[in-house]
C-alpha cells in the first residue's frame, strides 16, 4: 500500500498560466495518486518578494506569450479568451480582494476544497474568459453564486474576507511560496521522499509525473475537462 | 502522400536548454515527418535586439533553474553538468566566436547537416557538460575532431571562422529569428499550412507535435539518445 503523495498547488486568479495548471491538477486529483492541496496565495506579493519582473515588458515575448497562451487554452480545453486589456486587468485592477475572498472561502469550507476548487474557476473565468470585473464585492458575489455557495455562505465569506485574519491568512500562504523558492506562479509543490520538489509554470507535469512515478496521459485525461 | 513540414532550429551552444531542444530535434527527425533545418545563431545578439535580459538575474528563479535543469537533463538522457561558473561562461566569455566556427562548418558542409550537428553537440558538452572553454581556436579544433572532421575541414573552417562572410551570416541567420519574434533560444519555427508557427524553450513538444499533427513519445523516443 503507498499512501497519497501531497502536492501543494500555489496559484492566483489574476494569472492565465494558473488557470492552465489548476486544470490540469484537478483533473489528475483522480488520476495520480495524490492528495493535491489548493494554495490560493497572492502573486503580486510572490513577484515583489522575489524582485522579479512580469514576462510581458518585452514585445517579442509578448506577442509570443499571447500567441502560446491561444494554443494552449486550446490544447488543454480550458476556455481562455484574454481581455480587452490585460495590462489593466493584470497590474493596475490586480487581484488581492479577489484572492483574499478566495481564501476567505477556503477558511469557512469544512470537509473538503470543492468550493474554493469552483470559486476560483468562476474567477478566473470572468476574467480570462469574460472580460469581466474581479475586484468588487458584487463579482465576487456572482461568481460565488455560479459555484454553487449558498447565499448565507456568499455573505459569510464576504464579510470575512475583509477581516484581518484572512488578510494575514493569505500574507501568511504567499510568504510560505516564497520560502518554497517561488518567483512567480503556477508554483506546484509535489512532497516525494518527505523532500519538496517545486515545479513553476504549466509546462512540467510529464517531469511532475516522471518524479513522481506516475504517468502523463496530456492536459486532458478524462472527461472532467468537458465541464468547462 | 504528404510533403514533409519544414521545421527551423535557432540555437547557440551558450545555451544549456537549446543543448535539450536541438536533441530533442535532432532525435525526432526521423519520426516525425518533418525536414529538420539546423539555425545556428547568436543568443547574445538575440537578447539585446529584443531587449531581454536573462531570467537568471532573480535569484529564486536562478535556483529553481538549476533545480530544473538538472532533472531535465536526467529525464531527456542529455548529459548537462553545469560549469563551475555559469556567469563567467555564458556573460563573460560568451559564444560569439564559437557560434560563428560552426557557421563556418555549416557553409562548409554539403549534403546534409551532419557535421553541424555533431559540432555543435561536441561545443555543448565542452561548455555544459566538461567546464572547458569554447572560446579559442584550439577548443573549436578538438570539439570539431571529436564530431570527425578531417585536419583538412577543421583548418578550412578557423580560417573562414573569421572572415567577413562568416560574420555576416550569423548576424542574418540572427535577424532572421529576431523577425520571427525571437527573445530567446531555443526557438523552433515550424511552417505549418504555409504559416510559420514559434515553439521557444524544450518545453512545448506535445504541443509543437498536436499543432503538426504528430504525435508526442516523450523526450527519448529511439535509441539514438544512448549516443550521447
Amino acid at each position: 500500500m503507498t499512501s497519497k503523495k501531497v502536492v501543494e498547488l500555489f496559484y492566483d486568479v489574476v494569472s492565465p498560466y494558473s488557470w492552465l495548471g489548476f486544470e490540469v491538477m484537478c483533473r489528475y486529483r483522480n488520476v495520480w495518486n495524490i492528495e493535491l492541496k489548493l494554495r490560493p496565495a497572492f502573486l503580486g506579493g510572490v513577484m515583489q518578494g522575489a524582485g522579479n519582473k512580469p514576462p510581458g515588458l518585452v514585445p517579442n515575448k509578448f506577442a509570443y506569450m499571447t500567441k502560446d497562451m491561444n494554443r494552449l487554452a486550446k490544447y488543454f480545453e480550458v476556455p481562455i479568451n484574454p481581455p480587452s486589456d490585460p495590462f489593466e486587468v493584470m497590474f493596475e485592477k490586480g487581484s488581492l480582494s479577489a484572492m483574499r475572498f478566495v481564501t476567505a472561502v477556503q477558511q469557512i469550507e469544512k470537509g473538503g476544497d470543492k468550493q474554493v476548487e469552483r470559486v476560483s474557476r468562476e474567477l478566473w473565468r470572468r476574467i480570462w474568459s469574460e472580460d469581466k470585473d474581479i475586484t468588487q464585492p458584487q463579482s465576487f458575489s456572482e461568481a460565488a453564486k455560479k459555484a454553487g455557495l449558498t447565499d448565507s455562505k456568499i455573505e459569510e465569506a464576504l464579510k470575512l474576507c475583509t477581516s484581518q485574519e484572512i488578510k494575514d491568512k493569505l500574507k501568511h500562504t504567499t510568504e510560505e511560496a516564497l520560502n518554497y523558492g517561488a518567483f512567480g506562479f503556477p508554483m506546484v509543490i509535489c512532497h516525494i521522499d518527505g523532500k519538496p520538489e517545486m515545479f513553476f509554470g504549466s509546462d512540467r507535469f510529464e517531469l511532475m509525473a516522471n518524479c513522481m512515478g506516475e504517468k502523463w496521459l496530456g492536459p486532458t485525461p478524462n472527461s472532467s475537462a468537458s465541464k468547462l
